[in-house]
């Protein structure tokens, strides 16, 4: 990194969503300790170089930070509070790490949804430890990254409504608990069997096949598959995700 | 501005789009001509200063430029390609007009949808003119303003199908062919008449009023208004637009 200039006004902030199956978390890391303080919390980010393009900075400092890559991250939002890195608290950090503490940065953030299992996140450079928070127990976090988890989990919610963003999750073959577990865990809301069952048939995103569970211990449940020409119509398709099933 | 310190490294660049009744516009500049050569055409965008947030900076910057205030301008991405301000054309305005005309800048975009006839922009600071362009005849704009013109484009196309973004544009009380006319602005494609009605009267976005056109010269047409309820289910609704009827 070192021949490349940083840029002191402008970062990225990489809020990175794991489904477990069940339920939604995200990707904290823990920053080194400065001064024998323990380090705060936060999201995965940093400063952006000045030859590199924003989603390559996004891709960078996650890979650097927590080891995890080709995953792909969606800018969403800038955040340009002018006060957003001038608290107390964060400027032990920026002094042992940044050039121009004092500077004002603007960060944009991206977010991404993948499936926790495919993923085995590692510490490096200033990250102390990196680790997954289920998103109801985020606890307070280094800058205005609450700020921006909250802004992120809107907008994921919004794709997921609108595009159908996060489909992908599932297994190739699933049953509709495993898709009702998605829309679970993602409108963070508890859903009538019943109607969710109706709902999904109606609106034609999935196709039952002449298949059941094999393997599990009570009685095996039908099997489903997307319906991709139903979802290929939702608004702007296929620009979201390319994740691995 | 002159207390101000102006941050090199960030811009906000606003795209206007403009509804005269029957087409889109969008809102462009002139720069003031450069040593006797002409000036480019451009959005209205500057730098950030240093003590505004970047929603406080699109408002002001608009203002600066266009007159143009007290509309609700809405980030939607920002543009970091580190050579966006780095073609030859443009470096002679840069040096005229920053401090520091290398300077990498990562620009945030703003857009914004109005009734065209609300406004008469007036050009000040360093815009010699500033007009209207229907989106089908933009010429060839400074930096990387044509990319940030149709990104703005296909988000509005977005929030209009998925949040009903730009009804407000409609009178109170409407017929069914100016309701018709603002999807096809904003769609860009011509609707046949007979099977949007039966899509609108399906999707219950609007009611029918007792009551008919007065003062046309042809057979009079009901009148509609807005379903306020249906609306209000969009998602994420009321988050965009606050703007006059």
């Amino acid at each position: 990194m070192s021949e490349h200039v940083i840029n002191p006004n402008v970062s990225v902030d990489c809020v990175v969503f794991g489904f477990d199956t069940q339920s939604l978390k995200v990707l904290l890391i823990e920053q080194k300790p400065v001064d024998g303080k323990p380090g705060h919390l936060a999201l995965p980010g940093d400063l952006v170089l000045n030859d590199e393009s924003l989603d390559d900075a996004a891709a960078r400092v996650l890979r650097e930070l927590t080891g995890i890559e080709g995953i792909f991250l969606r800018q969403f939002h800038a955040f340009g509070d002018p006060n957003r890195v001038k608290q107390v608290e964060d400027l032990d950090w920026l002094k042992s790490y940044r050039d121009n503490p004092e500077a004002r940065v603007i960060t944009i953030g991206y977010y991404a949804l993948v499936k926790m299992d495919d993923f085995a996140p590692e510490a490096s450079s200033f990250a102390e430890r990196v680790f997954w928070k289920d998103i109801h127990e985020v606890p307070s976090l280094a800058f205005d990254h609450n700020s921006i988890s909250e802004s992120a989990l809107v907008r994921l919610r919004e794709e997921f409504e609108n595009r159908k963003v996060g489909f992908e999750l599932l297994p190739e073959k699933f049953t509709l608990s495993q898709l009702q577990s998605l829309y679970e865990a993602i409108e963070d809301r508890e859903l009538d069997k019943r109607n969710f069952r109706k709902k999904v048939m109606k609106e034609k995103l999935v196709v039952p096949l002449d298949e059941k569970q094999t393997g599990v211990v009570h009685k095996p449940a039908r099997l489903y598959e997307l319906n991709l020409e139903v979802l290929s119509q939702a608004p702007v398709p296929g620009s979201f995700v390319t994740m691995k099933f």
